[in-house]
């Protein structure tokens, strides 16, 4: 007897990244593209997500003037040397950890780009425009960060 | 005949926020994580979405002065106190309410922070980092507010 | 024998828009609930990606007033007559198409709103609040766009 029920897949992975700058852009896209590959499925989702508080995922093009004019545009919005109150250790009560550095504007900056990305997978391939790429963002760097990704869909026949 | 054919699930409920502020974090984590491990899966997706416009849903450290520090950033990019042509009725012609509370600002911090976050669920537990924690913003308050909570993935076995 | 495995449905389609400004709100509520509709499911995920760097897709509310809020916001924002590097062509080496028009600030633009929204279905509708609608906004038009809508759920019975 065959089956006529499409066989759900779920695979789930992290992916590691040492960042080397206060603030970078790390380009995952070939990454995200060879786990949801390697997880088998014709059509899905594909949902990357930070598991930071001082980073996020955005999606659009990797050119470098380009990643310039966006750090320029989140330092404006929140400056690294503006007063921030999570920064203020007099104040503080929870959540101190040790050698807890200044980092309120990392934090801001996370807030208005947002902890994942959504990316629909159909054709056997991730759907991405001619110049979209998926990117950590490093807020408050360097360190080793650690992206959960997972792939939910139709196994491929 | 055993099937290997993974069984698919779908839990969808919603939850219901009573905010007593104007602008307020309100941290649904635990209640997420209740729903998620109701649901029942193994792998999968779960989906935070608010089901209003002067609302957001964010990921973020939940620690009360860096709420603060959210909010002052909020009030910045727009402040409650500066003109909105969404707030004069003189103008205005569709989308009237009784009551119409003047709330252009609301709509701005929504439409900065976003409406929904997808968390990835593996290994029987939420995909979260040691700081993340999921929140309902609250931008036009207070009120009574609906979050939807749609859990997707594999029946655990 | 009857299965009782609920059956899983995948549903990939794009919509093209022709838009019609530099920066214009297109309101794409009622084509998704029609393509969620035509994917037969009973609950699961609509997830609208947008294929482009100089769009983005948000959840708001449709009142004219407060789509003008919204582009004066994203232009405070990231003024259009500010300085880009994205659009010096004497120092840009990289991702150089025919006809590169300057638009360092829609880039900006997309990346504070984002790419994609993930929408909740359920009891055989999408879940949306009554003010709630799901626009691709133009940032750098007008342009011939494409959005990526994908349907994965519960098939219905």
């Amino acid at each position: 007897m065959e089956t006529l029920v499409p066989a759900a897949t779920c695979y789930h992975t992290r992916v590691r990244v040492t960042t080397e700058r206060s603030m970078q852009f790390i380009d995952l896209t070939d990454r995200i593209e060879a786990l949801a590959a390697r997880a088998g499925i014709h059509a899905g989702l594909v949902n990357v997500q930070t598991l930071h508080t001082t980073t996020a995922i955005v999606v659009n093009e990797h050119e470098p003037l380009l990643l310039a004019d966006f750090s320029a545009l989140l330092t404006r919005a929140a400056p690294r040397d503006a007063s921030y109150r999570h920064d203020d250790m007099d104040l503080r009560t929870v959540n101190l950890a040790p050698n807890e550095r200044p980092n309120g504007h990392a934090h801001c900056h996370a807030l208005l780009l947002g902890s994942s990305a959504s990316l629909n997978f159909a054709d056997g391939r991730l759907q991405l425009g001619r110049w979209q790429r998926v990117f950590l963002v490093e807020l408050d760097g360097p360190r080793v960060r650690e992206v959960s990704v997972l792939v939910l869909g139709e196994a491929a026949r």
